[in-house]
């Protein structure tokens, strides 16, 4: 694969992001430095502070802020990843064995706090009270989000509950790497909303084609059994869409009443699903989405930051291809 | 028991603090207001918040921006408390179910997490970058402090691993509560050290305080067994007094080995320690740390609330009589 621009506009920043996330376990206990490593080595793409980066040279904020609070969403995107896969009792994330797989829950559920701990601190560092605020509310939002979803497994969600459920998972951490570099930059009033509206609908569009993938994607590539969602008696858009067209399908009807199918019977369902339509649907959601991204931008500086951030909706969507 | 002058100049002020606590579900899912509701409930003394309360007080420093803090500390240390006792598997906290004795672990530990989103939350509604930043300074000492804990357990401390450890675990949070308020008065650079020594030396009398009272009070006040740190292998200060008089004791080796005694034996080992003399030594200890802090006093603005702040360093070590 070629490197796009918007790759190539950050690469140089993003080791200093990675190495000020690494020394924020310095003076603590090794472990804690182990664990980071581990997450750290474990290879995401880091697409949520390339956003937070390419935003921040769009604005000419200052650099070391911007370097902080980059690393910052990083370390909180990271925190809530301990956390949900022990929660989930995930053993593998990226191929990698997850932190829960190879320590004791204790530690785990520590772990993730120091997580929680260091994002706060790295946010403290770029020393605006908006960006705290901003962390501590997607943070709620997050954790909020977790909760509606241990509550409501197994039951059918609106369309509006669905985009509730990918917003507090993912969008409002792309809106708060999108923003949050406005007010280093002293931007906000001016940017705010537009940039507001470019992450939330990258970060929305991300979610729809990861649910996507869920169905069109092997094991293998997943780390995880094909449409563990829908296995897990959670409902993502592609089965919404699917249920619009068949709504008395009794296989649901199993799933929704907290049952479980056999696995002929799953892979016939996932199937079904995969032929119905139902995905090039949410395909096209997820393109309505990265247009509208693409529409926010138009009002923000020529550059070739803008032109990154451009690129980078576009790449969301281009995973399904 | 006759209210303490203290306890009168905060008692106006406290259901504020408790109020803004509350208000932080407002808008989350009924569950976690059920939750937070249950933890402010079920009956803590709100040590912390009046430590809080009485700084700003002395200090002249904003109301509604005390109150805020004075709640955000609270949350801080409800947070903790939740992760503690469903790593540590207990079910009672002063007398009361535990919030994992009542919801799986799942949920034990997004509870946990939103507390903490809270805290944050309600630290940076204060509008100081260096109250966040203290913030997220404590959470990452009393995490590491239980990291720590976790990796050395069964594992005789020095007197300075000891130190350590009760600093991580309760004098930070208490430094956090004093110093606080200086940074909202605007008279940090005046005051500031003379807050964190009167923070933490009320904080470790107030630890070792409690290590004392785990070997001399009963279970029904404890609402846990006698001496549960040692039965845990968690060597405290009475347990070092006791051995620097008889180091070979064998029992103790049996801990170190990370063996269980009989109840008999296990009986027996308290009753030695209690009548070693350990206990003075300890409550001495604890003593010491309270004239620390009614020195830093003295030259903290002459004021009721500095003498409230006096009574309240004396109320700690009165707990033991």
């Amino acid at each position: 694969m070629t490197m796009l621009d918007f790759h190539a506009q950050v690469q140089a920043q993003l080791p200093e992001v990675e190495e000020r996330m690494r020394r924020v376990a310095d003076g603590y206990h090794p472990e804690l430095g182990y664990a980071l490593e581990q997450l750290l080595n474990s290879g995401g793409k880091r697409v949520r502070p390339t956003v937070t980066l390419l935003v921040a040279g769009m604005l000419n904020a200052p650099h070391q802020h911007a370097v902080t609070v980059a690393a910052a969403v990083e370390m909180l995107h990271t925190a809530t990843l301990v956390h949900d896969d022990l929660i989930d009792g995930a053993t593998l994330r990226r191929g990698e064995p997850t932190l829960n797989a190879l320590w004791n829950s204790a530690a785990t559920i520590l772990a993730g706090d120091f997580l929680f701990s260091q994002a706060a601190w790295l946010g403290s560092q770029a020393e605006s009270v908006e960006v705290m605020q901003m962390f501590a509310k997607t943070l709620s939002i997050i954790v909020n989000g977790e909760v509606n979803q241990i509550f409501t497994r197994n039951m059918f969600p609106t369309r509006e509950e669905y985009n509730q459920r990918i917003y507090a998972k993912t969008a409002s951490m792309f809106e708060l790497a999108a923003k949050a570099p406005a007010h280093l930059a002293g931007v906000y009033p001016q940017y705010g909303e537009l940039l507001n509206t470019y992450g939330n609908s990258i970060g929305m569009a991300f979610q729809v084609v990861d649910d996507v993938l869920d169905f069109t994607s092997d094991e293998a590539t997943l780390g995880k059994p094909v449409a563990s969602d829908l296995r897990h008696g959670l409902f993502t858009l592609p089965t919404l869409y699917y249920l619009d067209g068949k709504p008395e399908d009794e296989r649901v009807q199993v799933l929704l009443n907290g049952g479980v199918l056999e696995e002929e019977r799953m892979e016939a369902l996932i199937e079904d699903i995969r032929s119905s339509g139902a995905l090039q649907q949410a395909n096209e959601e997820a393109h309505r989405y990265v247009r509208l991204a693409l529409d926010s931008l138009q009002s923000l500086p020529a550059c070739a930051e803008r032109d990154g951030l451009a690129e980078l909706a576009e790449y969301v969507v281009q995973r399904l291809h």
